[in-house]
This record gives structure tokens, C-alpha cells and sequence, in this order.
């Protein structure tokens, strides 16, 4: 009687509760990326060496942490929502107008704000099978529907990505470039001739995270004239600024305008703005660092030719050891994590055999070569 | 012949911009508020009373302004998508679960993952006539329709607005409550009646950002379980974090359960999550604010009555000065501007008589009196 009573209330209380959106309803619980700290908290280990994220373990510019520092006191102000002077510096380095500059709180937010804007539910998206898990996750989270095609020798396959867009009528073709996970990479020529082979009305989205470790002459040159390219990148990854979450994208003039007429417009945090623009001011870091990174990468793939593992050429700040199999890489991420070291295996095939490892500072390089060495013998073949 | 040319090439480019979703497209171009720094540059004009945005101009706890200068130098590491620490802290003050809790990076970044969770395109919302321009500019953003209510004396207008939800089968109600730009306030009684009245399945969304200037005894308790109302929350009054970007909301497990399905993960920065657990600490500051407030208050009325002018109670961290008519709080607030001082009057009648000034210090509470003293006898009858 009693249990029919609760059972009655139950009732009750299900039929007022507001029904969800048809989209949200649809989607099943997911999450793009347990963070690191979860993860501890799960498995009750700790971590000293975080090199899951492809955070830059050398930190940010002094510079930048300086204008942060300062700019704390004043963040009882709301920042400018037109991030005015950060337009302009970005222009002005780039060579573009302001009005072809957007900024986000983070490059995840701008590749929501991207989907959004472009995107009517049903509507197709290309990418690659086992890419970017944020950008698939806002696609979802939009109604669309993902196509994906299979990697290619650890690369993009540019030209199955123009041709399955086409199939399917696709608004949307993403690719990262340089890439993540694999850290490959395509020159201006091959992008040049993706754009050209774009079908009409599709728009190459291009996830430029990790720009700034490729090597500058061979990137694509940027026309934000070009209304069916956009360019996203981000203070995360080269700035070392990953928690502070600012990204931005060059547009063209229609598209920005768009974006503004949805976008969250005082949502870039003040203190992030001044430590962007002090970051982009400091050069000479960004030119130190990127030339860190590269001694590390190659430390790593020397580290790996001694343990009889191949890893592929990356144009990021990681690098992604070729384990041979699934089973293997994922032993490798899970014992390197129960040794408190957090590095990632993709989950799609075939890059579900790359254990992704960030580049860290030479201390922590060196621990992790001890680490890794100890337990690459204890694999499983 | 050459013009043929150059629209034959112009009708080329055109077929191949991307088009943008029906929502975007249909939208005017709009944004909720223009900030102060850009209406700086458009007019030329420098401030030097920022009193218009309702910041606390009393800054933040030097609790909370050392632990974010601390969490600078380590925001080169994503931010905890969970916000363990945060969701714990303030389930622990407000006794409800952590899973009831969400963090957004700022209200407005909630405002708008709420209505993206409820609404379809085409369902209804209602709010009052002149409510917060930032909510409205989301349920457009979503395809929403906008139902309005006039305020009543000044204050929304609690049977109305249930009574137009019903009319209309609106997904969301959403109330400001202390209410932005009244700052009236409507006791746990009124509100509870009004959740009473909700028509089923209608969500009541109570925006908070003012709660902590009300009177503690006379807010309706939180309770979480029901699945009809959700209070969002912010650190950017009475903490002084607006720039920081960081707002909190109490919900049943189900509805975070859906936020987590389509939000921003990593969108909340690291240093905002370090300052807003600081600020929750520092409770004595936090009181002291609240009480240099109310001084402040008392002072603006008085002031006001000394110069024939009426203001409306205030629950929140600034004053509505009634100007009498719509052209003599334009013109108030245009003379005031260009003498350096910052405040807004809203759009809506009856609303739009009024003269929003936010609490400064004391000194500029001074240099506020003494300008408006000077402008008073100066404006239109």
C-alpha cells in the first residue's frame, strides 16, 4: 500500500518534470575527455607526470603570467566583450582585418559556436574516424550527423574526406592540421587542393591547434576572404595557457558577424585577454619553446628506436609511439598509469595502437624514458 | 560587359558560401550589450565611474585575488572539468548533493546551456517586458519565442508571468530574482506560489546573480529534487569576479546529468575555479561587502531625495534612480556619460524611465553626487 502510494507521488512528480530538447533527449551520456583529475580520484592514483593532455609542461611566457598576475585585480570588471585590442594584435600579426577575427573561451568553444552557426539538425559533418572527440561531441551535440573516414597511414586522407563530404552533402569538413593524435601533417599544397576540391557550400573547418610547431613555411597562407575556410587555433598548446581558456579563429566578414549574433559575448575572461595579448607580444619565448619541443620530440623518438618502438613524425608538441596493437598500447597507457604517469591511446582503430605521450620539460622526459623503459619489456607482444 | 563579369564572378562566390543554420539566419544582427570599452572608443569619451554593468567595484577577497594570482602560473594545465572542488564546497554551504550542481563559465554561459537543454526551436519562453537582454538573446539563439509580461510597480509581475506560461505552453518561466534593473525582490512565499502555479512541465528558471544582497532569512529554499526549477548563481557580484567568468546553478541529478550531454567540459578556467573556492571561504569578506552595500543604497536614496528624485528598493548591488519620463533618464544618462560616468537605462517601458547606477566605493559614491547634483537641475522637466 504504502510502496503504491510513493509510487503514485513518482507518477506525479514524472509527469511535470520539463521535457528535454528533441536533440538532448536523442543523445546518450557522454563525455568528450575524462579530465586527469577524475581519473585520480577513480583509481585512487596519484599523478607526478601529466603527459595526457598535450598541456606545455614549460608553462607560459613570464610575460603572460605577469599581465595575469595583474590583470587578477581588475578581473572584478567584466572583460571587454569585443576583445578589441586582442583583434588587432592577432591582425596585425596575421595581416588580416579585425572584423575577420573571432575569440572563444578556448578553441572548444569556438568549434561549438562553429557547429552551431553552420549546423541544422540532420545536417552531415566529414571528419576523420577516431579525430578530435570535442569537435564530434558538439556535432552530436547539434543534431548532425558525423561521416568519418579511416586514417591513412597515420594521416588525414584528404582526398577521401573532399569525396565523402560530397557524398553527403556535408556542411561541415573538419580537419586537424597538424594533426591530433597522430601529430601528421599536410603542407599548403595538399591543403590548396582540398580547398579546391570542397563542394560547393561546405565549409573546411580547420582545427589549427598545434600551428605553431609545424614548420612556418609550409603552412597554408590564411585568406579569410575565403567564406568556405575558417582557421581555429588557440593560446592552449605553444602559449602554454591551456587553463585559461582563449582561442580564435579567422573568418570572413559575414561569418564573424553570424557568430556574433549567437555567441556567448562576454565570455572570454578578462585575465585570459591581457595574458594573450602579453603572450603574443613575447616571441622570443614562443621561438625558445617551439625549439624545446623539438629536441624533446626527438629525444622521444630516439627514446623509442632503443626500445624497439617506431613513432611517427609529428609536427605537435607530442608524439605518438606506434605500440603495434591495440592491447599493447593500452597495457602501456594503463601501466604508465598505475606508475603515475598519465599519458592516452586513442580509442578509434587503427590509432588505438599509438600511445600519445606530450612532450614534457627535460626532467620530466628523463623520468619518463626510466619509467617507460622499465615497462616496455613487461608488455604483452 | 566588365560589370557582367564582376557579377557573374560575385554570383560564383555567393553559391559557394556555406550557408549558415535556419536560426542564425533568420536572426537580426544583435547583440545583448554593448560593453563600456567599446562605447568608449565609438563616442571618445573616457569613464572614470564605471557604475553602469553592476560589477562590485569593491573588487574581490584578497583570499580569492591570492589564490588566483597563485593557479596564473599553473593555468598552463587544463582546468578540472568536474569542478570537483567547487561543486563539493558548495554543495557542503547550500546542503544539497555535488551532482545537483553545475558550473558554467559565467551566468550567461548557464543562461544560455539552459535554454539550449529545454528548448526546440519554436517553443515558447516566457519573461518579463524588459527582463535581462542576455537570456532573451539566447532563446532566440535557439529559436525560442519570447513571451513577455510588464512589470507591475516596478516589479515582475508573479501571476502574470504564470498565467502567460500557461496561455502560451511556455518550456521555460524565467525570473530574475532580486530582479535586474528593478532590483525589487519578491520573499520565499510569493515564489513558492508561483512555482505552485507552474503549469506542468513549464521549467521556473530563477536567475540569482543578486541572491546574496537579499535579505538570508526571506530567500525560498533551495530544493533540488524538484525537476521544475532551477536557481542559477554567480561569483560576479557579490564575489567581485565578473571578469573571472565563473557562475554556478542548483538542479535536479537529471537535468545535470543532460548538461553534461551537450556543455562546454573544459569550459570553466582554472584560475576562476581557484578564486571562486577561495571566495566561498572568505565569508567575512563576503559579509562586509554585502553591508558596504547596503550603505551605499542608503546613501544613493538619500542623495536622490535631496534632489526631488525617487528610487526604487533595492535588492541587489545597485540602485534604480526614477527619472519620471523615458527622455530625462536618456538624457541623464547621456550628460552623465559625457562626464565620465558610466550607468544604463533599459530599453522596455515602463523601464526605461529609470536610471540603473551600480553601488560604487565610497569616493566614487562622492564623485557620483556630486556630478549628478550638477546634471539634475540641467535635464528636461
Amino acid at each position: 500500500m504504502k510502496k503504491n502510494i510513493i509510487k503514485a507521488e513518482q507518477e506525479v512528480l514524472q509527469a511535470t518534470r520539463p521535457p528535454f530538447s528533441k536533440i538532448v533527449t536523442n543523445l546518450p551520456p557522454t563525455v568528450p575527455f575524462v579530465p586527469p583529475e577524475e581519473m585520480e580520484r577513480r583509481t585512487g592514483q596519484s599523478i607526478h607526470l601529466r603527459l595526457g593532455a598535450n598541456e606545455s609542461n614549460y608553462g607560459m611566457s613570464p610575460k603572460a603570467r605577469q599581465a595575469m598576475e595583474q590583470a587578477v585585480s581588475e578581473s572584478y570588471l567584466y572583460g571587454d566583450a569585443t576583445t578589441y585590442h586582442l583583434r588587432r594584435k592577432l591582425a596585425d600579426i596575421h595581416d588580416v582585418d579585425p572584423d575577420q577575427i573571432i575569440l572563444g573561451s578556448g578553441l572548444d568553444d569556438l568549434l561549438g559556436l562553429i557547429v552551431r552557426t553552420f549546423l541544422d539538425p540532420g545536417d552531415s559533418v566529414t571528419t576523420s574516424l577516431g579525430g578530435y572527440p570535442t569537435f564530434n561531441f558538439h556535432v552530436q551535440g547539434y543534431g548532425g550527423i558525423l561521416h568519418t573516414v579511416p586514417y591513412q597511414d597515420f594521416r588525414n586522407d584528404l582526398e577521401g574526406l573532399a569525396q565523402k563530404a560530397r557524398e553527403t552533402n556535408s556542411r561541415i569538413l573538419y580537419l586537424a592540421n597538424p594533426d591530433n593524435p597522430t601529430g601528421s601533417w599536410w603542407e599548403a599544397d595538399a591543403i590548396s587542393k582540398l580547398r579546391d576540391s570542397l563542394p560547393d557550400g561546405c565549409l573546411l573547418l580547420m582545427d589549427e591547434a598545434y600551428v605553431d610547431f609545424a614548420p612556418a613555411d609550409t603552412v597554408w597562407p590564411i585568406d579569410p576572404t575565403d567564406s568556405q575556410v575558417i582557421r581555429a587555433r588557440t593560446f592552449s598548446k605553444s602559449h602554454g595557457m591551456a587553463g585559461t581558456r582563449i582561442g580564435y579563429a579567422f573568418a570572413d566578414k559575414e561569418t564573424i558577424q553570424a557568430f556574433d549574433k549567437v555567441r556567448n559575448h562576454f565570455g572570454v575572461n578578462r585575465i585570459a585577454q591581457a595574458g594573450a595579448l602579453a603572450s603574443l607580444q613575447d616571441t622570443d619565448f614562443q621561438r625558445d619553446i617551439i625549439h624545446a619541443v623539438s629536441v624533446g620530440k626527438e629525444e622521444y623518438a630516439t627514446l623509442a628506436t632503443e626500445l624497439g618502438i617506431t613513432t611517427l613524425p609529428s609536427f605537435t608538441n607530442f608524439v605518438a609511439f606506434d605500440m603495434g596493437t591495440p592491447e599493447r598500447a593500452t597495457a602501456a597507457m594503463d601501466t604508465l598509469w598505475n606508475r603515475g604517469v598519465f599519458t592516452r591511446v586513442p580509442g578509434a582503430p587503427p590509432l588505438n595502437r599509438l600511445l600519445r605521450v606530450s612532450v614534457g620539460r627535460p626532467e620530466e622526459r628523463q623520468e619518463f624514458a626510466q619509467i617507460f623503459g622499465d615497462i616496455v619489456p613487461t608488455l604483452p607482444k
